[in-house]
């Protein structure tokens, strides 16, 4: 028998699932997803997930794989999977992998965006895609913080629950905001990131943005590493993982303007 | 007692709703407002609109109007309203407007956006907002097709049901398809609509898009004439009416970039 290891780009709506990891008895994506394997395969299939996203976060890049002795072609398993995973969740690339393709080890950027509904009144139609901050932003000070955080550091300030003896320094390649009509979006690229981290940036960042907190504040937080210091956590619903990217592998498909 | 002409905008979700019309026990937009404003002002108290908008439509920038004897500020009828108004409805700008003020008949202009995801996999992020059109669109020939609705025409062909002996003939000011990532959206800029008008036209440029009607037959469609002969009705999701523009009056703030 012979075995192929897949590699599969998922888009989802958290907004009623427990987060991306398997927990027993609660919602979740790789749930969701190995159940469906399970369904096309007659097997328990585990399925290795690139990264890990909270309860409420959002996906249009998330990357898992699996190996399998099922042969189907790429877009058998794109349509099969779409026919037995639920409606909030959909795979929208399959490629073939090497067979020790890990998904989460050999990922050499990941790329996440923040939404922000920044106006006074309340939305009726980001609802579950953006945080809603109806107090004004001073942007020009979140461009300025938000490029303070690119760089290799110890963003340990900025981290929720690590296991004990982490380490807890990253590289941020690319850390922008922008504004687009009433939406501001940070956009930040790493090589990876702490739990909770891209949340706590970006708590932090509004917290720029409103004034109640200085660029050099900020900077100092980040330079102490003291841990979980920044406590500000933006809420999971205007969290999107964008994209992650691999070396020497790709979905063969162009995506760079999502 | 005195009495002022109040203009909100009003941006919703339009999945729940049969539509923004009054209709009696169904869930609608105008009944949903009215209902509120009864309760702010102790007395029925009706709205007009700008446009009508089909059940599951959204909007941005629609535009309604009401007379009342409550006095109150822009922002308190604001934070009032959106305090009575269920989630999927929220009201984003209140101004004063002349006592005559008619939302429907003084409009100028009227954008609608029409978002199609194309794409092969199906969506779980952008459901109930787009269109997803799985087979490959061939954009240059839809750019074409919506250049050649730009104009002063009778549009019947593009018309549901209307009165009998009312006008079909409409302005065009700008019809354009742009692709971002994997979305492809339809403006529209017009002076009004007939009843269906936007989703028939998409309907015709996505069969356009897909090689099934060649832009000549598009455009000998429109010139016909014929009530209702363009029958490929894009589905309501993907619609959303973006913004209604008056001479001499408007909300003071600059949403050029929604």
């Amino acid at each position: 028998m012979s075995y192929s290891r897949l590699a599969i780009r998922l888009e989802y709506d958290g907004s009623a699932y427990a987060g991306s990891q398997f927990q027993p008895d609660k919602p979740t994506i790789q749930g969701e997803l190995e159940k469906a394997l399970a369904r096309l395969t007659g097997h328990e299939t585990r399925a290795d997930f690139a990264g890990r996203t909270d309860a409420g976060v959002h996906a249009v890049g998330q990357v898992a794989a699996f190996t399998t002795d099922r042969s189907d072609s790429s877009d058998g398993w794109l349509g099969a999977l779409n026919g037995l995973l639920p409606a909030d969740i959909a795979v929208t690339a399959v490629a073939e992998a090497r067979d020790d393709f890990d998904p989460r080890r050999d990922a050499t950027r990941r790329w996440y965006r923040y939404t922000i509904l920044a106006r006074r009144s309340r939305d009726a139609l980001a609802r579950g895609r953006a945080w809603h901050v109806s107090q004004p932003l001073y942007l020009e000070a979140m461009q300025e913080a938000a490029s303070r955080l690119v760089g290799r550091h110890d963003f340990a300030a900025f981290c929720g629950a690590l296991e004990p003896g982490r380490t807890t320094t990253r590289t941020i390649f690319g850390s922008c905001l922008s504004r687009r009509g009433e939406k501001v979006r940070f956009d930040v690229v790493g090589d990876a990131f702490l739990p909770q981290q891209v949340r706590r940036m970006t708590g932090a960042l509004v917290r720029v943005g409103q004034g109640k907190m200085s660029v050099d504040e900020l900077t100092a937080t980040l330079e102490q590493a003291e841990h979980g210091s920044s406590r500000h956590l933006a809420p999971p619903e205007g969290l999107c993982l964008m994209r992650v990217d691999y070396e020497g592998f790709n979905f063969g498909d162009n995506d760079e303007d999502l």
